[in-house]
């Protein structure tokens, strides 16, 4: 059993993280804080872990937290880089959840986040944690950067096409919708039910920080800059994500004998048969992405349609998939859940 | 006043029908008919009616539809072109809400909805009944054809753009969002709220029917064929369609200035100030349809958002305006509603 | 033309009572106060209103409002009782939809409310604008006590059955169930959608303030003290309320008749037909209350359902209702709404 | 390893039972019936099984149902009666999801299922299996009849009450509330999302199945009748069921000690700290059944909160504890899970 830490355990990322933890075979959570709950029993807070994990909410501390194998943040971007290079210094492994080392670029990181980066030596190390493009590289991190949400379905969509470089590398859309548990557990008028059921907006058109991170990705694949327009959409559900990605084909190629082969040999994606539509409730509280590969009367736009579940492939499930990898345990521990349906 | 009939008031547009045309001032509903259902009063089976409407469904009857100064037919596909041209030789308008009459070419008609038309001839007399582009050819029409819910939250959203030719005509991309009772009223497992509330996902990507009716009324504007992608998508939520469009520009041109321009006078079109993204709920139970106008980060993509709700501008909402135009009232009379927030 | 200022108009009450006062054919709003927006156009925080209201929120500022015939308050609870002697004293009509005169005793209140009440003798003074009880004493009021909203829905349910003394008046059950946006608008970490949709709870079972006021207009109606068990339920939707009533009966009696008479003259209030449940959409965004009544397997106990939308009936509409009655204005002026199904 | 089978596995409580025997430890499914859907893999119906479950539908056949050591009917009311006494005379164990064993007599199970019980001295034999009320008659039964979802939640919440007899045995309301899975996966169209999302009823109040099962149980553990109103509600979600339970108290007693005490051992029944409110979403997908104990004002009247996931503690999941118990495996096998939240 591996030591774990949570550092900002309040959040909806932090309590599917609790929950993915209680019941990994490898992983005792040692510690979880919160400056504004600290004392408070977790299962007080997330009644759903009532009788299932034994723990309260402490203060941070850098010298309790050194005693981790394993430290996750599962904080509001910003506050990770200014503990990490201490936690680093300790031998202790990082999975960060938030943004704050996911672009390599200080300064493309400043101008996105809005300030300096705290440590921009460990920002170029962090590892961007998607395995299914950089499993090496991981199991080999100090910090594991563990993408964003959008990000990790828009690029298990797009990843085969781009490697390939079976399409146009300029042009291409995301159109993508969230459930609005992507929104978080903050207090905001824009998340109430009354205000986001019942209703289907886009969100972030002008810029949104997902944006770049994709696009690093990507290009990194391409070896050269691609042009990608992506547009967020507030979908009323509590879960998921659907991207619905559009490109021009370069080159005639059998797409979906090209995606079975990219992914055959990964546990946590699903290429689904020619012609299907996969929904998002088909991966709802697992780390499985579904993909379907279509192409509108046989025309040169590819249509790729990809979901997750935002909170686990997209957020917890990954960081655990990364732990995994990290540790070198079975990289499905922890993450066997069916999808409960309906 | 004049007397209204509707054929097949069972279905979700024919209530809608029913409430618009029960508040309109200078209309009187005279006869809706329902095979399965004749016989039973129409406050009955929708009780939101009661007390305001006294009428029971009767079994459809031409001589009596003759009667009417209009009749709106709210039926399944390829009921009206059976009975319309009897209406239409007494004298009879006619306003179809499904989709008998939207696509000009009957041989193309057939190859989509699977069997010839019966009436070609008042196919191709038939007005695509959407006002803001053709508002002079249905005051002199016989058969209105109703447009589709899809088409007209896309080609509003589009039809500045193709006017002006500032995109390419190639590579457009439609990905369109709807509440479920775009479905209809059928019992089908694939609408029931256990399957699709909670869930997102795309439908119909190998082709759907709204696609040649786009691409019509927009190669039709454009003088020559456009090319786009169309992809539905089901959202969980009762009313509304979100239509995202994407084009690259062909011209640099003020975007903001040619959308109010286009519509400036157009009583149930809105354009949102620049940088605003416009909610479905907005435009519930109304009329209206909301558009707002993105260029993200100054590139060559443009993107249009696009709302309306499906069963009033996206179907019966549209009827009455057409109603309005056809027989010279004030165009929004009976379309005043508000929507109610939240 | 009356003139109606309404004091805190930028939460859901505040909202409705525009989109209702925005179609009233008597009634013209002035002036809408708001500390936090002040300056800000109305339709700009609800865009539902864009077109429809031209007016900005200000400053609350007596004078101002003094001009009004009529002032609305859709404030905080003891808000409107520091304002409204000064109104009154100026002759200004007032209508308090929130609860600061519900309840006659300044005791009660005092307790239920955590504050002692500004004015008692206004409190003492001012009517509970149930119309269907109250409506003389509505028309000659200076101060109408707009209703909660379960209580509304409670107290129609229930008052043929305490007026004829038909039921024990000890051991009544209201089991009563809302949408969240009787939460309201504020940001609250337990009104977000991810929090409330797809689940169900109870609330407030020690004690809700709406019990006072149910049982005040009970105990009064029967003349003697009745006994409620009252237990709110949060139900994932937006809009509606749905009162579940159980009573043991004392004697015996046509309880259908009974309620079809007590109400056959009530414009807002419709008795289903026996062996009806009506559904709480089928008065949405109305001021309908719909009822029906139950006897299961011939028993002694009667079960009560009755619905009402929570921001129409429960609160703007019924406050639109008593303007109406104060200014002699046809009842149902500004309230012919169907609602729209689905 | 035990074998089991499924007759009739295309409804929800079927597909649900199959995720949590493609999880259990003990348990391999050889076969799963459905006459409708033979010869299609059960993954492409239920994608949420795809590579969990290489299973394909058949025809129902005895004799491969007679190879497995227990057989689950997750069929309509009515079909397991005819096939059971065969499958019981080949030694195999039988859990009825359905209505088919729940009622001891024969002449009341024939009034309210409509037709003369198949065989009524099964019916005598088999034991209803509340595990928490009758673990050792199910250790020995040949049939166990799985309760409904409601009765689960009733009977849970009122037992200790009953089993004291600190309560008056009439006039006990038991006002409940579902998700619309309990409708089942049948195409109907109260059940479309159109139709029940947005909105709140009541329904069967005159008279509903589960009414004779409840009071079944609670006379059978009183000693006598026991008089009950029973009004189950539709609420716009998924899964969960919420019962709000009142009583009379006959008896001073400390409800809170004796809820802990009479459930300190159970591994499914939660009793909550005094004041709380429980949440459906928290035993979502779960087979926990959350209580919580309240007596308003300290009065009289004693309200009891009991939530369960209809389709788990209320069907599938029950019936694979009732599976443990019957085959002496660890009770909480294959039922470990921790409800998503949110």
């Amino acid at each position: 059993m591996i030591r774990a830490g949570i550092v900002g355990g309040t959040g909806y990322t932090g309590v599917e993280l609790l929950r993915l933890l209680a019941l990994h075979p490898e992983v005792e959570v040692k510690v979880i804080t919160s400056r504004s709950e600290a004392g408070r029993p977790v299962a007080e807070l997330f009644p759903n872990l009532r009788g299932r994990l034994d723990l309260a909410f402490s203060e941070p501390d850098i010298g309790v937290l050194s005693e981790c194998d394993v430290v996750f943040f599962a904080t509001p971007n910003g506050t990770a880089m200014r503990m990490v290079p201490e936690l680093v210094a300790a031998g202790v492994k990082v999975i960060d959840l938030a943004a704050d080392f996911r672009l390599r670029d200080a300064e493309e990181w400043a101008a996105w986040y809005g300030e300096p980066h705290a440590c921009p030596d460990l920002l170029e190390e962090a590892v961007y944690g998607l395995p299914e493009r950089s499993r090496a590289e991981i199991r080999a991190a100090r910090v594991v950067a563990n993408p964003g949400c959008y990000p990790t379905a828009v690029t298990l969509g797009l990843l085969p096409l781009v490697e390939q470089r079976v399409i146009a590398l300029d042009g291409i859309v995301a159109d993508c919708k969230s459930g609005v548990s992507g929104a978080g557990r903050g207090a905001k008028v824009g998340s109430l039910l009354a205000e986001v059921s019942e209703s289907f907006k886009a969100y972030g058109v002008p810029g949104h920080r997902h944006l770049p991170e994709i696009r690093q990705t990507l290009s990194l694949t391409a070896g050269e800059p691609v042009g990608l327009t992506f547009v967020p959409h507030l979908t009323p559900m509590i879960r998921g994500i659907h991207a619905t990605l559009y490109a021009r084909l370069a080159a005639d190629v059998d797409l979906q004998h090209l995606y079975e082969e990219r992914y055959v040999d990964e546990p946590f994606v699903d290429v689904l048969p020619a012609g299907s539509h996969p929904e998002t409730r088909t991966v709802r509280a697992t780390n499985t992405c579904r993909i379907a590969v279509h192409r509108p009367q046989g025309g040169d736009t590819v249509v790729i349609l990809s979901v997750i579940d935002n909170l686990v492939k997209g957020a917890a499930g990954q960081a655990v998939q990364n732990l995994n990898i990290l540790f070198g345990f079975d990289e499905t521990a922890g993450l066997d859940a069916i999808a409960p349906l309906p």
